[in-house]
């Protein structure tokens, strides 16, 4: 089959690798119809990685064409979306769903190394689907399960995180996938407000499409203009998508005293300088996470099939598989207001 | 000044009656500008009241123009809505708004006796200002504020009893004002799904066009036909506006095993013929009880002030205090497609 | 192997029975060491069961001594103890535990009729035994294990269901074991204060070297001595562990407005007289249904393993298997202070 | 009155002070028959305060001898403990009891500076009595007052941010006073285990008197011990009680994925080295900020009252308020065994 392979730092190249086959008695090969470039695949892109060359690719959907003897619950021929993170299925965590906390090896994620092949091609191997794949129920088209694979999840775990209750003004910090995600999630929920915040115009608007106040950052801070929108109090929660000091500083300046900060965003420094005493003072709560794909579906799934939430707003190009080269290099230019990416083989 | 009187079973009269002048030192007296009739009044009206005559009226809103020496967070000019269910505001229940269960002689409601005159009228005195009355906030109309008195808080109460919570499957029997607030209350809520259920066509209609699947019940009743839109399973929750054994009844068969059954339509039966085993073998949860509006406030005022949640389609009628006896009358026949009378002095 | 079977009103018998072998291949054989006699077996016991004979007892605990070939953690030798109530293990509900709401069949219950043989025998056959099965941690007993099948893991659900909070004062009505076991639930939960109400004075006394302030509901009733207790306010929650009407009306008086009533004695009653008027002026939230034991488990099992929690206190009578028939006799009669009888095979 | 005075770095003396006088008309005068010193008075004695000459002391307890006119809860002779934080009373977050996040100048503590005078003397004036005072009721001592009015609130703060659930294996960080408040708050909660962890080997013998297990983190630190006694998972919340950097780092380590830490110690470096990156992939929820202490009165109190909860344990020292300079700086060396001093004026 054709794959998208990343051999070194900006080489993206499309070639044709093994036919995948299930792992183990518990897997199952899908044969991809529709995936995606999420802004993670970036920093793979750019070298923050195990070692190239692999195949990357976490948000993918298509039909089941094989399945291992032990899988119990999808033959060929079911149309699935499959989860960007998942666990064993098995242990105490996984069985709710918490493939974050999963006990056998932890959380494992797609097309980030050559352990575990990626699905930026034409079919990929996938283990455990019995728990790693879901079939796509009626009314969700395929490139809203896209979406279900990974960055909406991502955002309503965020929202989950910050704890949005009906009433709430929410502040979304950064406006990329996850963050106009994110601005949708809060809605859903309830917020009376959202706080969109983000630097670039394009991104503000769409939000404001959405149902968001737009807030441009530049200059003073979001946070600063968060007070000024609350009578001084700041936001009920705060949904981090970005993940850089700044943004995650604002974040933590623009909640109120007892607010909840969640960051989706990712950041792995191990000394980032967290004003703790401005949090003992505000009486924050600060949580970060990745998210457990599986346990979103419950609640996200029937919302997506509704009609109750359109998260397909974020694709703002759609390309071919053949054309994944050109296809990062115009996420990471940011060119022609690039949003989302959907390529399909 | 001018108001409605009962003086009995189907007996409305426009008087002139004493002005009102604040109740204790803590009392204030709020001129009237938009007022409703709640079905409620249509009991009052038909001889389940203390005893004629008295003055109806538990939805009203207006301006301040007059407070006793002890109201601290009003005075006169102020606009207000007024709540329809209100407690002392200084026990421990009431300080967090839980005025049904006020220590100092439990929650009070105006206008269904001639201890406390209704808002049926140009004028109406209120006692415990400072925690009966609300401060119109910014982008909230006064017809809106009506609806924040009572009716409104009514259905949300019913599906925050109900725990309604994204991705829900929500039922709701019975499409009067309150069960059409309790549709948009629970699409605010972030329900995937609300069934909404009434023998009558045009409320239905109007359920549809908020975003409700409209469901008949004439015939197999509504719990066989939400049994079918949800695989057998059950609503994950029901909001029961009516009241009436029936309705009950079919609340409780339409929820799914393990789900909450929320009753805000009135029933005080005292040997209501409960299907106990059925409860049982289903693992439901009944709740019930007397909204204690101010409790709500602090959630549902902002997503009216933003526009989120737009409850003034309710009105389907707009008439003058002058015209009360005419409103009682045409409310009680259900002519003409009426769901809910504005009345404005 | 030996076990009890019922094979009339009354009519207790120790026979031998063939040897019980998995049923399908996820099924077990466990060898039983220690099993129990439930109030609710005396109601099997007096006619109330889809029909004699059948083989009773679905409290039991042992080792395994055969699995069939798709059980995937267990193996022969493993101690272990049975889920009193279980559901398939692998539909939604059931995969968080939940298996009153099981999806394949709902709920099973060994011992109850002849489709499933229970465990009052030296041996018996287990469905499902990867989700039914759980191995005996250090620290817990063969006594203590026993209860962790059905009455602990009742009386828990019925605190959880009662949403007993720290600081509360809780009522339970009715001491019997899931009465007695409900005392030590709600002080393990952080009660301030259990209000332990019975006629029978030994077991109030017990109640009382628990920790709990006894109540004897004979004349006034239960209520209205929990209303003294509470300066008029009620209990902010009731367990009610008895069933019956005068109890369960009981626990509907003596909870506080805005208070929660759980039910865990069983009632089928169809046409149960409730007091709805009652419920509507003081905001009652009503629950009852059937425990689903293992998701009390991860609460349960570590607080017993730690000796936080000592449900021992329950067993009154140790007797021989061989003693069966004495044994339900003598329970029967409510003789020798009797509140719990333990069978060795 | 006599009064401590801190004059400079470990400079205190007993003084003759003006009688204290209600502040406003909504303030009240305490006559005080205990007091104690608390860990961060010793901070002020080192000089961390706004400037020297105040009064030190946030822990008193006593008797109203005097009322401003618009107080309507108190009168002279009511036996009062006094909330050591507290707020205005009035605004919408101080109404449930949220102090911290009091909307009208933020919370406020006695004895940190000159502008609110403290309770180690022989009396102080109490601004917003009716909020500010609690009765003490019957079956609280004095000296279980005193600690009702900080480190006991503040304790119970840290296991509620911490979320301790029945069963959960809670680790504490720090046995001072607060930690091994902690301690009993996280078993009246129903922690399964209490994991005590200090270097001191009399503060953790205390611990495991009161039923948790002691930890000694000299060497590999508390972390590592903790994922030992947990089987590689780590504890299910943490309360941290210390402040330092170390120990939070600790806290942080000792968490299992998706657990909570909970900051009670005081921290506050603008600059912390927080893990991001752990937190990230551990999945985290760090929580830290200043008791609101009258907020957890409702469930703290009748625990004290009925006896199931008893804290008293940490007062080693009993002092008379004259030899208050002689129990700061016993305290401040902290020999003999010193946790916490009671003065008595």
């Amino acid at each position: 089959v054709r794959s998208l392979v990343l051999h070194g730092e900006g080489d993206v190249r499309v070639e044709d690798v093994d036919d995948p086959t299930p792992e183990a008695l518990t897997g199952a090969v899908v044969r991809i119809t529709h995936t995606a470039i999420c802004g993670s695949d970036l920093h793979l892109y750019h070298g923050q990685n195990p070692g190239f060359p692999f195949r990357p690719g976490h948000e993918f959907v298509g039909e089941v064409v094989e399945t291992g003897s032990g899988v119990e619950r999808f033959k060929p021929g079911d149309q699935v979306l499959v989860a960007g993170v998942f666990g064993c299925g098995r242990c105490t965590p996984c069985r709710v769903g918490d493939v974050s906390a999963c006990r056998d090896g932890g959380p494992k994620i797609f097309g980030v190394g050559a352990d575990l092949p990626g699905g930026q091609a034409e079919a990929a191997a996938v283990p455990h689907a019995d728990t790693t794949l879901l079939r796509i129920p009626d009314g969700v088209t395929p490139e809203q399960a896209v979406l279900l694979t990974d960055i909406l999840p991502t955002a309503w775990y965020g929202a989950e995180l910050a704890g949005v209750q009906p009433g709430d003004t929410v502040a979304v910090i950064g406006l990329g996938p996850v963050g106009i995600e994110a601005v949708l999630c809060a809605l859903t929920m309830g917020a009376a407000r959202v706080l969109a915040i983000d630097p670039v115009p394009e991104r503000r608007a769409l939000a404001a499409t959405l149902g968001a106040t737009p807030i441009d950052p530049t200059g003073s801070g979001g946070a600063a203009k968060v007070a000024e929108l609350t009578d001084g109090i700041g936001a009920d929660c705060v949904i981090e998508a970005v993940g850089l000091q700044a943004t995650i500083h604002d974040a933590l300046f623009a909640v109120k005293v007892g607010g909840t900060v969640a960051v989706v965003g990712v950041n792995l420094d191990l000394a980032f300088p967290f004003p703790m005493g401005l949090a003992f003072v505000r009486d924050i709560t600060f949580r970060i996470g990745l998210c457990p794909v599986p346990r979103t579906w419950p609640r996200l799934v029937p919302l997506v099939a509704s009609g109750r939430l359109k998260p397909e707003v974020v694709f703002t190009h759609r390309m071919s598989l053949a054309d994944g080269p050109a296809a990062y290099e115009r996420f990471d230019r940011r060119e022609d207001g690039v949003l989302k990416v959907l390529l399909t083989p």
